[in-house]
């Protein structure tokens, strides 16, 4: 392992990101399971781009069998981009029926980015000040990791994110007005400063930020803000979508609120590359007749067929009803963990985080340990929020109880040998 | 077929590109060749995405395997990406041997223009006033289809384009020098405008400006202007990469310069959604310090395995050698063709062009008729330049000495039935 960290070194450069101080080599997956070059097997509880499982066979089977007869750029005329599409936008209401494919969620939100400017005629954008969507130049500029060579354009705006430990408006039931008048002065700013205001992207169950207090109804003051100043809501359904949240497909019909645009990617194909955008029709035309897009693997035969079997088995698996049943019982079992350092235990559907907290501040170390302790004892987790202080768990769809209860267990095994 | 192309636009929306006055629907590819949905079937001369031959046996192979296998993200170590990754870097002079992978060549020539900027601290990014570099946001900027909403940045700097009809400086001759008087006049703009100058973005066989007049040397004088400036040249290889050539692997070597980074894109997977930028170490370490880039379905261990057996393909199939042999004997054929529209027959490796001209004018849409019919003759070509007036011909790299014979015999039949 030294070996590959040595030639990932000399290969790839420097700060190539790995997870955990001691990476894994893993060398197969099957179902919620990774396994490293050791044969020791890991519970995923964090992966959620193999959405209905690693290497589930029907996925592989649709890759395989449409490799071999065709894959093709979509300047010819091909079936399967169109039964998968109409497929997939018939999962949408709020006339979601149009559909842009790309192959990175990255690639998905830059051309999002550019429905709303396209749609406005005007340039501002708007996301939180602790997020991530993505890569590219452009939404990079809505990301708070790094500042970009030569700043921060003018034309995006970054508002206070939703936070748990600390709350806008000072309680997380102020929360959602308080979030929306964030919201409203940036609009205000955009504005005054000519750019004008385009939109705003979001994850609708504010993932990255770590679901602060999130939940049917939070967006509603923002959404009739945006609305009122004739902006774009950009929804980033990267990590909510395809079922996770258990009882919708979708985060912002968990959330009750519709969308402009909505942006799908990393469960998509699980594991191939593909994403899309889907818009109303009127959002899209704007787009398409301002840029004259295309995207040379995006939509292929070979993409649309694994895209097309991550929806089969959804739906014959019972996926969906099975995120929230699940779900549901693992959050039951996860609430039951003690430890002093625990502020709150909260999800929807598979998304779970274990917020810890030490005097009201982000317990950042501990949350680190608490990840690699986790590793240790065959059990993949992430971290996320302002302090990456919050346990993340996203684990494939296909998550049984059993598989809940080992994930409970060995949280519990683990915290009780760590001291607050 | 037209039930196709009604599902399309009411799926996918207004403007979405097509080929062809009535597109074709493939269904079925095979080596050089593309079947339609009544079974004919077209001798591929276009596409270079499928570089080893469509659907080849052992890139499927290789892609089911794997998938079948493990399919994660690079946050974990793996051999895949290491032993693909040191095998391409070794194929490049010049100290390019970091690696860094990316799923489009959008996002790698996006990537590109970030490290140019990092390894400078500067902003200002140059590219030719007709060409293409992909289709996000900061690299839309550098292509000329249709302005950006707000407008071109002003660190973007778009240089005339070489050209073979109307030649930069007067005649082919002088084109060389008179283009890298162009890119120093765009650096001056730069510096004066308190940009500065960070990169240049090019094809180095200028493929999407019709080729014209390239060969041994002709980037000589633009490349000293652009070290004098302290630049970066960003050389986008995603058509002639991979051998096309046929006398070297990559255009920049044909050409006998050194870049300082390089984009790869379509025909690395034969199809697959994979791409990467290679670059000396300090320019990898200036992005990686500078930026936190992660790329989800990036070098996952699927698009690695796809691209490995692309290199194996090129090499035990003895590709290049074909490219070299094929492409001479088939550019021998197509000088022989004659029509008094013909202004230029050119090419190297198998990629060529033949360029159009009335009085010195392109003749677009002379070209165009003959795009239409030489499909009506199961032929596909597509075009190229500044007119849109330049035959353009890349087939796919298994192309035979008889696929040649076909391609110039069925062009020679349709150019004698149409008049000038």
């Amino acid at each position: 392992m030294s070996d590959l960290l040595a030639r990932r070194t000399r290969l790839l450069g420097p700060n190539v990101p790995t997870f955990y101080e001691r990476p894994l080599q893993i060398v197969r997956g099957e179902g919620v399971w990774l396994f490293d070059d050791t044969g020791r097997r890991y519970l995923d509880c964090y992966n959620n781009v193999a959405h209905v499982g690693h290497c589930h066979p029907r996925v592989v089977a649709a890759i395989a069998a449409q490799a071999s007869v065709l894959n093709t750029h979509t300047r010819y005329l091909h079936e399967g981009i169109l039964t998968y599409g109409e497929r997939l936008t018939a999962k949408f209401s709020h006339d979601l029926n149009q559909m842009l494919m790309t192959c990175t969620g990255s690639e998905a939100n830059d051309v999002a980015l550019r429905m709303a400017q396209a749609m406005t005629g005007k340039t501002g954008l708007i996301a939180t000040d602790n997020t991530y969507h993505g890569n590219t130049t452009a939404v990079a500029h809505l990301s708070t990791r790094r500042p970009p060579i030569g700043g921060y354009p003018p034309h995006i705006r970054r508002v206070p994110a939703p936070d748990s430990l600390a709350p806008l408006g000072g309680s997380l039931a102020a929360q959602p007005q308080a979030f929306a008048e964030g919201v409203a002065r940036a609009i205000a700013e955009l504005e005054a400063s000519g750019h004008g205001f385009a939109g705003i992207m979001l994850c609708p169950i504010f993932a990255n930020e770590g679901t602060p207090g999130i939940g049917p109804g939070f967006l509603d003051p923002t959404v009739e803000v945006v609305r009122r100043a004739g902006g774009l809501i950009l929804c980033d359904e990267v990590q909510p979508g395809f079922g996770r949240v258990g009882t919708h497909w979708w985060g912002h019909d968990f959330l009750g609120f519709a969308p402009d645009v909505v942006t799908l990617g990393k469960p998509m194909g699980n594991g191939h590359p593909v994403a899309a955008v889907i818009a109303r029709p009127e959002v899209m035309a704007a787009f398409r007749n301002a840029f004259g897009y295309f995207n040379t693997f995006a939509g292929n035969p070979v993409s649309c067929a694994a895209a097309s079997a991550v929806l089969d088995v959804i739906e014959d698996e019972g996926l969906v009803e099975n995120a929230r049943e699940v779900g549901a019982y693992a959050l039951g079992l996860l609430r039951e963990l003690r430890h002093p350092l625990i502020a709150d235990t909260r999800g929807f559907g598979l998304f779970f985080g274990i917020e810890f907290a030490r005097d009201g501040q982000p317990a950042t170390e501990f949350c680190g340990r608490v990840v690699e302790a986790a590793k240790d004892a065959g059990l993949l987790l992430g971290r996320v929020g302002r302090g990456q202080h919050i346990l993340k768990m996203r684990p494939p769809m296909p998550f049984s109880r059993a598989n809940a209860a080992q994930l409970v267990e060995t949280l519990d095994a683990i915290l009780r040998k760590m001291p607050a």
